[in-house]
């Protein structure tokens, strides 16, 4: 196991290298009977796809997937539902000048500290393009999970260090942040965000940003403690996307700074599909266990690792984009000091492009626990 | 797989219940020929203790670990190891009242939303006793990394909402962190702590706070690129343990914020054993894989999610303890709304006493991917 | 992950040495509510103690389980279940002559070959007594089976070189099994078995022989294709049992023999809970699909890896006991060859005590498929 | 995980339908640096085509592989190896007129019972179409074994009744057996099995038969006690294989009726590279540990679950092909009895295509437990 698959029940394996000959993923354990197009697939893959203008990669593939296996006459078999996408527009001669070269910020190095072989063009895989096996199989999940209403929200909360509202704060908007390029859930502020990433571009430098992600619709019981709680399968899900820095949960760090009297979430009972609730979906409890809300939502939506019902909201961090066209010291494979100006054609913030990618793993934690969930009680 | 196992190939399943018979660890894939002392485990599980005053718990146990199995003439024989700690201090009658009450801010509910069923008593599993198998566990973990010159430092960067000073800031001491009760690397701000914990424990309230880790002695080379990343599997590690909400690597939250210019790390040649390595200490290349250090470690020791030789670095956030004397609001099982006050034994703020649970949970991730990485390379 | 781990989701590690504090197992995945007593373990236990006479082992020991997590108020709470079996009767000293040896047919030397070191005594973890922890986890399998009317009945059908009858076969006596100290389903037979093992006794030899195991009252579509093929795990679950050398499901080897025509099994159609149901119980289809039996059972209750709800059938080979007290010829650590006579309490046939490990093991694959199953379908 | 991945460093998933666009394998903990190229791949997936003429099936593709992933200048890298297999010479419509019927011997029912919907064009998944995936991912194994000098060899020791000599018996010829169609390991027997698969198949008839293999140049040391055993591992990689039924290591079955004293392989000591070795090439031990060899290798060269450095040997018994044109009796989805004459292209025998996917299956088991093996010692 080389670190390449996720999931324990709704298992994902994800292949492929920048500039090899394709990008693709294998989804072994999604439930049979699940009706499954090839533009479930495609719609997710066409969020990722960079921009092409502005300040965004000039990359620009149709990323056309191709289902091997796995679904027959528009339904999955239960059997492993193979996804591949061929690339397409690689342009690995901009990669000639790093092939004995370690940029700063990337896995060039560790990459061969650990393997003592890489295949340099684009970072190989550890390229961004990674990511298209991850929202292919989480358009599978997403699938699977819009079947019991769970909905999957993500958005550009702050970007090149300016921050947009959050929900409940005064101009958000989260049909404003499928509109603009940036998704950020506010006009004014996703323009301003614009003009600080072309004004960075034009200097040759990056930026990086911050996702937050929310959940409804989720029934309360997803979760296995201890190890596999929601929480921690969450945070391992989000730092494994390439770039993220930190994961918080509810109130997150913010959290460490308040008393147990105003962070605690108070329960409150309610009728299933009545009142204040914050989950708001019908779902069944054992017998004998009360329905509950919660006042407020500090814990973002897990206790004890399981989810509560309420929506789950976490927030993830992601450094600057490395490539960047200011002139950098780095080493060589000569073990020699030089000098490094990166061209290419790369983002100058990642995070907008982060969004289905933050959504995708999301699905997929989700997917897998609501299977595992079904072997909880006898 | 309930979710109670951690690791592939130093793979460790806990068990126990706050007032059952016992707690304890399961560890498998503990390579042989391994020295191991009972006074190693018993050692780390006295740092988890509770002080039995000022703000913490008043709940003693002496927590004497026994090795059932997998030591034979003080080496490990390859096979498992059991490791038993008796539960001895119950007073499983101060949670009688809490039998029907689901308590904010604790996993009561979603327990039972989720099993139709749960052990009150302290919280049964989701209890803060069910470290005590991680840190026993941790502890033959850290006995394999210390081999190796790998060592893990954790301590209270903040509590109450009060500062301590990072590492290169003014005042930092280490060394005291291990002489004050609360483990802050600062004698004033230590005593600051205590005073602002001992006011909340007069006024029924508590507190959380952050816990810093950092490791030195790591080779670089260890992570499975892509979900399998050294810093994904810290984060799970992190976010796994109660009351945790947040994590960041190196810079976290604040690269978010960064430019690419200022935040990328730049490497330097280095001989091994010489100069400015922020490692340190010797370790084995492939060959023709020059050895490299960074002029600055703002990514936390961590590219591409493989170490980079650089200290690993990351920040814990801990939320306050929920178990509080307030009065607060909450359900109990016949969906009444009831008051409730907590009595019983708490601790004030669990971030000192998390302190060997973040280390142990680090050793286990890094026990872990030291076999794992005797498998990369042909 | 040291290979003491089985299963995915009903996970059982068993830990333990020979003559080392106890043995045990861990069970992590059994559902929530199941009605568990110690006395459902205490029963199998017994099933799988030496008779303390005639051809058996004079090694006798209560093997009183305790249950040390997982089990609250007589049913199971969904946390890790931790069975210890404390080691009572080890004459440790019998062995002190072995240290340096390696016992022809036993594991001694290639143990050392892998690890580089063992526990000399009594065999450490590759002695029989390490099914102690299989068959403790076993029964928590089986009791959770019993709930769906799953039955698992094994039994000698032969030893010594001397065949029992077969079901079907005149004089097959299932009850006879449970009755005699040798688990032979023949009375007669069982006589002349036990005639055959006293002579090999006084001779200082020992004898092989094969357990037959048939499971009534499995639904259909239990397994996972294509490498979680019930019958593949069935097959991983008895080779693991120390001894086995082989494993045929339905006809077995005799299959290679026949005609396509002669060995399919002709489908029938059923009313679930009527007419020659060769399964018997009933269960749910998914719509559209209509219920089978079976003319004939050729394939064991198994095709393309999955249940058919016939029986599930198959037969296991144990070689003989390697321990004899006929002198053989060996090697001992400084490499010289060495003539060894072994004295110690050992069993002349070892078949009839694996008859409840068969089962367990059995119990553990066919629970955890149960649980996988519930994954199948949306 | 639906049971489609195999392994846990070395972990192979498979995916295709026999109809569908595409059969194929991810790879995925294939160490870094090994020489790899596509005819490796294909050469063994020419192994396993159907000869086109005599008893052989009359489907007949190029079966041309293609690398999609993990291969870098004729270098692993390792990251996942994808390896596809175009579908081209389906004749799906030789199939419509089983859609609704269940054939005798066949997953065909079991599969819907458990999914509820299922590929029928060509057994869909359950085809013998599904081991070019195991065949593919295989090759990537002995790749990586030859480099230890461990070499697998499988033939067909019996089919349709008729048997072919042993090793060590009069005739057996070893290179025969890579010469004639049959894959038998002498060539009069060879014509003869022919002539008789050419009858059954004038009949409308199939046949069953035994593929016997044999690995040298085994280290001492491989294979994880309890339930990770080598000859565990090995019973399921085999009976994973359709219409495998049955699986012995060593004497299998013949053990049973055995003494242990003729049973009993007696050590001897050797130096290593010299002497009656029956393992034969050079490995290390750790330090203290002398080598042996074994007069007998009754045990097949696993003693204790764990690799003795003789070879390792074992017998896999398949069941005559089900599909027979002779009339057969079987329900429709209607449940209604109905006729069935089975037309289209099917193997009287499928024993000698199954060879190169006993080898396959055996280099899957091996390449596992030698990178697991890494982490057996400190």
């Amino acid at each position: 196991m080389g670190g390449n698959s996720f999931g324990t029940l709704f298992m994902v394996t994800t292949f492929g290298e920048s500039h090899g000959p394709g990008c693709g993923a294998l989804v072994d354990g999604c439930p049979a009977g699940l009706t499954l197009g090839i533009e479930d697939i495609a719609r997710e893959l066409r969020r990722r796809r960079p921009g092409g203008s502005g300040p965004f990669s000039a990359r620009n593939e149709a990323d056309q997937p191709e289902i091997l296996s796995g679904v027959f006459e528009g339904k999955t078999l239960g059997t492993p539902i193979a996804i591949l996408v061929r690339n397409q527009n690689q342009r690995s001669g901009d990669y000639d000048e790093l092939k004995d070269l370690y940029r700063p910020g990337h896995g060039d190095w560790t990459w061969e500290a650990k393997y003592g072989i890489r295949d340099h063009r684009g970072g190989g895989r550890s390229s961004g393009r990674e990511t298209v096996g991850r929202v292919a199989a989480g358009a599978v999940a997403k699938t699977f999970l819009s079947r019991g209403g769970i909905l999957i929200r993500a958005w550009t909360s702050a970007a090149a260090g300016i921050q947009a509202p959050e929900p409940g704060e005064t101009g958000f908007d989260y049909e404003e942040a499928g509109q603009n390029p940036l998704g950020v859930p506010h006009r004014e502020i996703a323009e301003k965000i614009f003009e600080k990433l072309e004004k960075l571009k034009k200097e040759g430098d990056s930026a990086g940003g911050v996702v937050t992600c929310m959940v409804t619709g989720l029934p309360p019981g997803l979760g296995d403690p201890v190890f596999g709680k929601l929480d921690a399968r969450i945070a391992a899900a989000m730092v494994s996307i390439g770039a993220v820095k930190g994961v918080e949960l509810g109130k997150g760090f913010s959290a460490a700074s308040c008393l147990g009297s105003n962070n605690n979430d108070e329960p409150i009972p309610v009728r299933i599909g009545e009142g204040p609730s914050l989950g708001g979906l019908p779902w069944e409890l054992p017998l004998g266990i009360p329905a509950l809300a919660f006042k407020t939502n500090h814990a973002g939506g897990v206790l004890g690792g399981i989810s509560t019902g309420a929506p789950l909201e976490f927030r993830v961090a992601f450094k600057p984009v490395p490539s960047i066209s200011k002139k950098q010291c780095t080493v060589d494979r000569q073990n020699t000091v030089r000098d490094l100006v990166i061209h290419g054609r790369h983002d100058v913030c990642l995070v907008p492009r982060a969004i289905p990618v933050v959504e995708a793993m999301t699905a997929l934690v989700l997917a897998d626990l609501i299977l595992l969930n079904r072997g909880a009680r006898v």
